[in-house]
């Protein structure tokens, strides 16, 4: 082509919202920077694109060189661009979300950011930029999710109990669900394989291990099944 | 701040898909390019951000200038950052939707825009760039959104008949709908205001005209009320 746009450009990162969930909290992965500006405050893991990359891609590559999470389930969030939301100038961001089990994933810290740690959302330290009001989009995100699709799946084990699966959706959800209830609709849903499996270690009954049936949720999905709980 | 970016960085844009609703049609805004490249041919309203203006600002300003649509529901879609989707170079675009009800609304061309229209989605002439793909993702939000809750009221008159809303729907989920059925629910979930008023200059016998009850809905949205149709 004969020309390419001249004007003045913002620059453009992407950041990433990681939620995981131990047994009680649901949390989220944050960096410690230790380049200017926010030096030596929490944030969420994220970085500048290079030009030719897709933003899927930056995304990722951002995610793993700043906490060694990789292979994980990544979702294109939102953008930010309010000019003043960078000290240094107008960077626009494009936000993931993801969501990852808290028992096979423990990130490390390498390249530009300084510390790697899991926050509870109940404890969490200043954010910079305006990484406060990503993480609060991508919760709502969640919240709204999790109510019309089994979306947190992902932050459970490979083999679960139906409790752990109750409290999944008790602990995003921030509410209380009768169990009867619960255990009548997920079952009616069909999207769970009962395995000969059962708990190990446990002081009380031993409860039935489950598995996510990823085919034939998909296969419902297709057909416009409703999957509200 | 001491320092800013200074790699290379991608071009950045907004683009609009615009749905409008007749009697028998779901409609998309397109406006003729009149510059390389794709010169001549159909694309969604877009164009280049300025530095220092936020994402929302560019996608009004783009799509008032090249329509002259304003002061319309408009809501972030998706990003759209592959390396190649424009000739020129790599250039992201942030995706937004709107719906807008055709009789109140009819769209001017205006600066780099040729000419603007209104196309049926069953009679699509080929887009510039990725477009039909913005679109395919666009109708596909619209589409999941329907389904759980009543998003597309901006798409009628501001009174409107049951026939009508039920139009609505069928149209945007591409089935027929069972009358009783529909009517049972749409009037269960309480977000319709029945006004005295009645259709006026038609063969049947005239209708009741209705109004979006938006202060309520909103009541019941924040109760976590299901709307599923």
């Amino acid at each position: 082509m004969s020309f390419t746009y001249e004007y003045d450009r913002p620059a453009f990162t992407t950041d990433c919202v990681v939620f995981g969930l131990d047994q009680e909290n649901l949390k989220v992965l944050l960096i410690q920077r230790d380049i200017e500006p926010y030096e030596g405050q929490w944030a969420l893991p994220g970085g500048f694109i290079k030009v030719g990359e897709s933003i899927d891609n930056c995304a990722r590559r951002e995610l793993e060189e700043e906490t060694g999470l990789k292979n994980i389930f990544l979702e294109q969030l939102y953008s930010f661009g309010a000019p003043d939301r960078d000290p240094r100038e107008h960077v626009i961001t494009v936000a993931y979300y993801a969501l990852v089990n808290l028992t096979e994933h423990a990130p490390i810290a390498a390249t530009d950011a300084r510390n790697a740690a899991w926050f509870s959302l109940h404890d969490l330290p200043s954010l910079a930029f305006d990484h406060d009001q990503i993480l609060s989009k991508a919760l709502e995100r969640l919240k709204g999710k999790v109510r019309y699709q089994p979306i947190g799946f992902e932050l459970l084990p490979k083999k679960f109990t139906l409790t752990q699966l109750q409290n999944l959706y008790e602990i995003i959800l921030e509410t209380k669900i009768d169990k009867r209830n619960f255990r009548k609709k997920i079952i009616k849903l069909d999207i769970l394989i009962e395995t000969d499996e059962f708990e190990q270690d446990v002081a009380h009954r031993a409860a039935r291990l489950y598995q996510f049936d990823q085919k034939h949720y998909q296969k419902l999905v297709d057909q416009g099944i409703n999957f509200e709980l």
